[in-house]
């Protein structure tokens, strides 16, 4: 098997193979987030594009997560804070979903063989998953505004080292050694690592300290949000 | 002033600012030989994208350098070798350059208010020339058809440490400690780091792996080639 690493959709056009599995990364934080409300029981989300469709969702009934740098859009019922997406609320239930950078990372890379949600909370069942299916995976990371991200790069080198472990997988390009020699430098402690960042720093300001501590835990939940191409929809299968 | 460093030509527009100084690198090989040429006494280097246009310059009677995948294109007088352009051959002469990646990211930047190269080869003498003339320098990778490539982060990083050190600079995106890093867990000895990448595996069977040793040697010219964009030529000043 081959893994590959790509980091920014800007870039999923030069990496992108015909029947791949890609794992989509945004670890802060709707990665994190929708393997929390997929764990807390959403029947499904629905990833879009943009704040228009997000508000027609809404008139229609729907439950809305929507986030715009760093914040809560004002009509949703949801930002991006994966706490807020509690069983009591998304139980059952479909949830319309839009980020800044995350659902575009879907969008580029939708058309795949197969797509995953993958984030720290997750890791090991993401691992899991991409072991069969296809000859060939790539992470790929949300990034911001389509330039890379020390936080969702970090995340890709914690899934290389296991996933060469557990598949024996081999390095698809120089991406795979560089985000493994990031996340050895920095897994003792990745929260400390990363607190010089952009994002770290714009979730802090926002009050979402408690969010990226969170977003850094592996294996909190054990599902693996998935895209389900007929309907448009993430769901655990 | 601001630092801030672009991994890939495809992601240089999300990277532009108007009024930037760019430092292009492109390590194995076109950035190093670009250096070797002009210290040797070449008066100028003409960058060009396609071989169709070196072929013409090549019947106009213009010295040639063209490579494509790490090879020597037929007509070309030189390939990509820092160790072909020597004194007798180029000195006075205006030499024409296209290689696989290195002119795509010349190409990407040229619109920004200077355009250097840079190179182990020339570090502290580019790092002495980004100090005046902005307030915001980009490092910009060339890559490899346009992913990411860890022989050019390394410069970006090993550029950053001295850039950080003698200008004061903030970095200006996460990519600026990513390679930071990369470059403190290789800098004892980035040959052996980068012995297992795509790029250095082709130099090894192309019979180039004294160039790529050579490519990592700090400081072996003073020369900081500059684009001179009336002419649409690399020179020294």
């Amino acid at each position: 098997m081959i893994l590959d690493i790509c980091l920014s959709p800007a870039l999923y056009p030069f990496y992108k193979k015909e029947n791949d599995t890609v794992v989509v990364v945004d670890i802060f934080r709707a990665s994190t987030t929708l393997c929390a409300a997929l764990s807390n029981g959403a029947s499904a989300i629905i990833p879009i594009a943009d704040i228009e469709s997000a508000r027609k969702y809404k008139s229609e009934g729907y439950l809305v997560g929507a986030e715009r740098n760093t914040r809560k859009v004002d009509f949703a019922d949801f930002g991006n804070s994966p706490f807020e997406y509690t069983e009591d609320k998304v139980s059952g239930k479909e949830v319309v979903f839009t980020t800044t950078n995350g659902t575009r990372a879907i969008e580029a890379s939708k058309e795949g063989r197969q797509l995953y949600i993958g984030a720290f909370s997750n890791i090991d069942a993401v691992v899991n998953s991409c072991l069969t299916g296809s000859e060939r995976v790539v992470v790929l990371c949300a990034g911001w505004n389509n330039r890379v991200n020390i936080e969702d790069t970090l995340f890709t080198g914690a899934f290389a080292e296991k996933f060469i472990r557990e598949a024996g997988a081999t390095p698809g390009s120089d991406g795979v050694d560089m985000a493994r020699g990031l996340w050895n430098l920095a897994k003792k402690n990745p929260l400390e690592f990363v607190k010089t960042s952009d994002h770290y720093q714009r979730l802090v300001n926002n009050g979402a300290e408690g969010d990226a501590a969170f977003c850094f835990e592996e294996n909190t939940v054990s599902v693996v949000p998935w895209f389900d191409k007929s309907e448009g929809k993430l769901r655990i299968r």
